[in-house]
């Protein structure tokens, strides 16, 4: 269970208490703010704040235009003018704060992205909860052949089987050892009278990097996007990629039409080189162009057709 | 009247519309939620957005610190500890969005502040407004002599006089020729029929730096702490320092005890060198340190005399 | 002229001084260094410092990739992979110092980019330059009627001279009232003793957006790279798309590998929308399709037909 | 060995190429170029490569202050003024890229710090070495009782010895597993023909957060020493701080002027909260203060007694 019963009280107690505001306020994220949504076996993503709706980039990029936007009259399509046209900074000004409860080698991956304020549990001060990630079966991956940091088929029988009882003996061991040394239960309980302990800060670095982490993670949707835009990728590691699509549905319920313009310009669209253009052009001008005389490289084309949804 | 009838309405219209909200909310924020705080002869900062309060800070802090906080039994004696030891990313996780009015030459300074979000009203899309400033007499400085970007006394009689005369009469000059090179009149009717006019991209580098714009501005509590420290104090400009004293006021509506903190540790906090700090630990066993014996320049002397409130 | 004999005399003093270095080191770009490329009428661009060379970005992309990068083995083919599929760390493993001399309201564009590191003059110091930008007149563009930030056609005949002689004249006339509240000339002399001459941070006020500033601009390639993508883009604004062109050659001389993949995959690259493609896919399958029946807007429409180079 | 005779001749190739330059050069840096300075038991940090010198912070710092700055005769006084007034933007203006090799833990806290560029080393695409870190006995230190993220004494005897077993036990088991898991050794060859093995990016998680990767990392001046002034600071963890020291002696050879401003400003300056600097006061005008008429809470009180150096 990914949250604790102190935490489903305290999610309790917070949804139950409401204000009045004047700010701009979106009825359909209310309805999950604070509620934890599941992602992998132990992890969760959660809204604990957000600022602006979908007029706030309105609002933001009228300003910027001033009295010259006033010939676009609709809200939507000046959203869709924006994205289309990579206008970022409206975007900028709608901000989102998650509580977010991940394994620490997606930790690792997900820090990468620089512009977001984040405030991770210390395992300096506190003890970490004995919650650690196991695959389900299905995803547990062999290693691909040709994309070198890509999953092929999923593991069978005996070598599947043989895994699992690695990860989980591994994870379990370690743990055991990680509070023999810290001569501390996980609930704060003494092991043994007369030993010191080591201090945490040491004793955590025996713990795996399946081991679960928690953290404060407050972002401008620009940012956000650009980051589902990564993250939401069919290449990105599965791992990260369930949380991604956790978030883009909070974008979705946040920010309707900036989510609409997204999937139409970003996560459906594409880009081609100057190259690949040339031959769609060529193509389209009706000249049975192939691989050799492309001037694309044998990857790039078969990467093109793809685009292009056509078989070799 | 630094906001227009249109904007009024505006205003009106947003302040008499409330919703529900699960978010933390300040009462006393909200009261002057959109509000224009009127800051020099046309200029304002006004507050459209917020996310946050003091508890987030401390929400934040006890993320990372987990059970080890449980001892801190007290929300705003965490918040000082985390101001005095520089812990400053609790901070960043409370946001808000100003709406500001300012001449161009503060904008030049205010926008080397990097950490934030920033949507401009832009002359290349629309009319700039026949708007500009002029100092008040009492703040018409003359060059100071030491300090060689600061100002000293008030220019008196008839240099003050000429002074104020030059810079209306250029102003004033500037924006018709702006207008008649756009052959465009403010209210946006055209002047002369068969002229074209030029761009406004163009135009406007006819207009001098003391015109205002206006933009959003986004940011977090801490980056906006670091730029009021710098921007509130006696050395900034004068015509930037009254925004940051506005936006001082609004820091202690919205978060009061990181206000308190803020003023303990670091707008009423001070800074000493090593060496300095060497001069008060010997005047402290009774030395009568002088400046030559010392080991400070003449001038880190006087600003250490001045701190520790000893007239030379 | 837009550099000093000064300053002429500081950089041949720079450029005479050669030092053994074990760095990376780029002699087409060692051949330029500290020399002024002359942009407009009075501003420049020279690098007066770098970090890095093409090797160095596949050096970063070998350490992300460690072993696995044996079977990539031409550098040329990692960059241009390492771009086309936007792996933007290993680009900022690499960085560029320009000094800039440019129009005020150049650089309030400029300054936007965020990512960069910057010692502008200061006017609060020392006394701006008499120099200002007037646009030659192919450049006296006209305001455009469609695209309401854009230029249309060149304005001809009086109203040309009118707009020449107004810019012209109000830069010089902003200036004179600038020396006489200063009570000092540009070369630092007293104009009228007994005058105490207002303070420089309030008298450069009245000066114009056409005055000229100079900068430090530092950046790291990923960041210039982004920056010349939106500022050598015809969109861009003629005046600060000058400054970018000349950078691009910079680009070119410096990383010269890197130079090809940024022409290949952004310059000359393009990006389409999920729907762009749809009718991409259809009229490849031969299907007629109309503007009316693709999905797209008429301007979509337009703008996907131009990027395909079909005529209407 | 921290490094391998691979990398070893690697660096010596490198080091025994020079070449001619017109930028700075620093001697006493170029004579560490390249050369690993080892922390640890297996890690480093090298220098890699550099931009500017004392002198490039001068001439940034002359550009903003243009004919200002004229009078400040000595570059090293004008680099202690910046220093002492927290004019950050000047050492921006210089960079360093090191290659670091540090534990995992530790750059979980390294990478906190956003201002900067990196590139680690990718475990999705190749396989982490056999090297964990394991502290010496005279680091392994015991949990602190007051400080709650710090150490204590150090574990002695029967307690020490099982520490160290259990984490050299624990980090060789999971190593061997990760290797099984793999179907791979860390030579590349396979184990046991027929079976697939597990994806690298799965396989790395049941890697202890002792295991070492690497990365480049990339900083401005400026930046780089904000993160030494936490980082070299006596609370940091002892395995983060070493780091910090390593580079501190970088440091001092790359801008030795900037090195002793910030010894004289940071490293050995303190800061006074409001009410401390008034006990301050009041102490030197001969007043027997005592914690109660203070106004500082106990832990203030203690922690100014320390900085003036009085036992209580």
């Amino acid at each position: 269970m990914p949250i604790t019963p102190e935490q489903r009280a305290e999610i309790d107690r917070l949804r139950a208490v409401t204000a009045t505001t004047r700010r701009a306020t979106v009825p359909a994220l209310e309805e999950i703010l604070y509620e934890p949504l599941e992602v992998l076996d132990h992890g969760f993503v959660r809204v604990v704040d957000y600022m602006g709706d979908d007029s706030a980039v309105v609002q933001a990029a009228r300003v910027s235009y001033g009295k010259g936007t006033k010939k676009v009259t609709e809200d939507a399509g000046l959203i869709k003018y924006l994205m289309r046209h990579r206008h970022s900074t409206p975007f900028e000004m709608c901000e989102i704060k998650f509580h977010v409860k991940l394994p620490i080698f997606v930790a690792r991956q997900w820090i990468r992205h620089r512009t977001a304020n984040v405030n991770e549990y210390s395992a300096r001060y506190s003890i970490l909860d004995r919650e650690f990630y196991i695959p389900t079966p299905e995803n547990l991956g062999a290693q691909a052949v040709v994309n070198r940091q890509g999953r092929g088929d999923v593991l069978q029988g005996d070598e599947a089987a043989s895994v699992m009882k690695l990860l989980r003996d591994d994870s379990e061991m370690v743990y055991a050892h990680y509070e023999e040394m810290l001569n501390q239960r996980e609930d704060g309980t003494t092991i043994e009278e007369g030993r010191q302990g080591l201090a945490r800060e040491l004793a955590r670095m025996n713990l795996t990097l399946n081991y679960y982490t928690q953290w404060y993670w407050k972002v401008d949707l620009h940012n956000l996007l650009h980051f589902l835009s990564l993250r939401a990728d069919p290449h990105a590691q599965y791992e990260i990629r369930v949380y991604a699509e956790a978030m883009l549905d909070v974008v979705k319920r946040w920010v309707p039409a900036v989510f609409d313009a997204f999937s139409e310009y970003r996560l459906g669209g594409t880009h081609m080189s100057k190259t690949g253009l040339e031959v769609v052009k060529r193509l389209l001008s009706g000249e049975a162009v192939t691989q050799e005389a492309s001037g694309l490289s044998k990857r790039e084309w078969r990467e093109l057709m793809d685009q292009l949804g056509r078989a070799e």
